[in-house]
């Protein structure tokens, strides 16, 4: 049961959204740009990092959501993600995307354990300064993203289909737009 | 010396802000509505568990930065900010605002930490669901912001005066508006 009072049909992060709009905004703009804007990593790649970032802080919900909006951004290849999970040196992905989850490993456990050796692996494998300064943040919004979920103690539903069909609409239509819809049926009421 | 090219008049968070102006953004709105939007808890209140958190991830600029802005929020009384990094069961702030810190320091450890115990504590004391909430996604968020800050090897000056300056600005015109004008006065040249 969540620790405060949200929404019986909003598991995960859409319930606390759908209790503080005012937060939720800033939270959906921010994994908007970070996860879909213009950028020379692929939507995929970027979706790989919070998946692995979320896999290691233990989240269920972030794991299994961004998991699916990666699969549907590589044509449903579901294996993919779930080697990027359990051993991501050894997935079919590029040395640079794995310099950039070394990155975001580092991170995870805290921002002062990426060295310069950690960063200049990741540019003689091809990655630009943006391509760093996004593995850092994403990492680091995962764990802000992860702790809201779990923290609150929000309902994480252990079916993987509708995760799935989840991720196909988050990734066709957005992270906004998607918000903007169950935000708009769940008024405020705390 | 930064992990990328940061400017190098702008330390901390605002030169990882000027590198990206498109994070930038919900990441200083984000902030605001946290820290300074309508709310029950007080601004300085908001501060000391964004600083505590920031003292528990032992990111320098972020623990001296919002420790200036809660000292400003409280007529400059710094010694209440330093009591309640180095032992806030005892300082001088109301119980509730001790409970809602231990929730906090539950979400800097992992989300899953926090108990049903923690929040009934909390809620004995007179804190409000939006209060709980408002910790948690606090904390979650510090927990972001202070990687943010680390990960990139940000310049982190050591001179408590210049803190002490820009924290009274921040407490008086907000992250938005003090963000805008750095932001302006530093085009990026990535």
């Amino acid at each position: 049961m969540p620790h405060i009072q949200l929404a019986d049909d909003l598991p995960g992060i859409r319930g606390a959204m759908a209790f503080r709009p005012e937060t939720a905004k800033p939270l959906n703009e921010l994994v908007e740009v970070l996860m879909r804007g213009p950028n020379s990593l692929m939507r995929a790649e970027r979706e790989l990092i919070a998946t692995y970032v979320s896999y290691l802080n233990d989240c269920y919900y972030c794991q299994m959501s961004h998991g699916a909006i990666a699969a549907a951004n590589l044509s449903g290849d579901e294996e993919l993600v779930k080697r990027v999970k359990a051993d991501f040196q050894h997935a079919d992905i590029s040395d640079k995307l794995k310099a950039l989850l070394v990155i975001a490993s580092k991170v995870q456990k805290g921002g002062k354990h990426v060295t310069a050796d950690d960063v200049t692996a990741a540019r003689n494998l091809g990655a630009t300064g943006l391509e760093i300064h996004d593995a850092v943040l994403i990492s680091a919004a995962f764990c802000m993203y992860n702790r809201y979920v779990d923290g609150l103690g929000t309902v994480q539903p252990r079916d993987e289909a509708s995760y799935r069909e989840r991720g196909k609409r988050v990734a066709r239509d957005g992270y906004v737009t998607v918000s903007q819809e169950y935000l708009a049926t769940h008024p405020v009421a705390r």
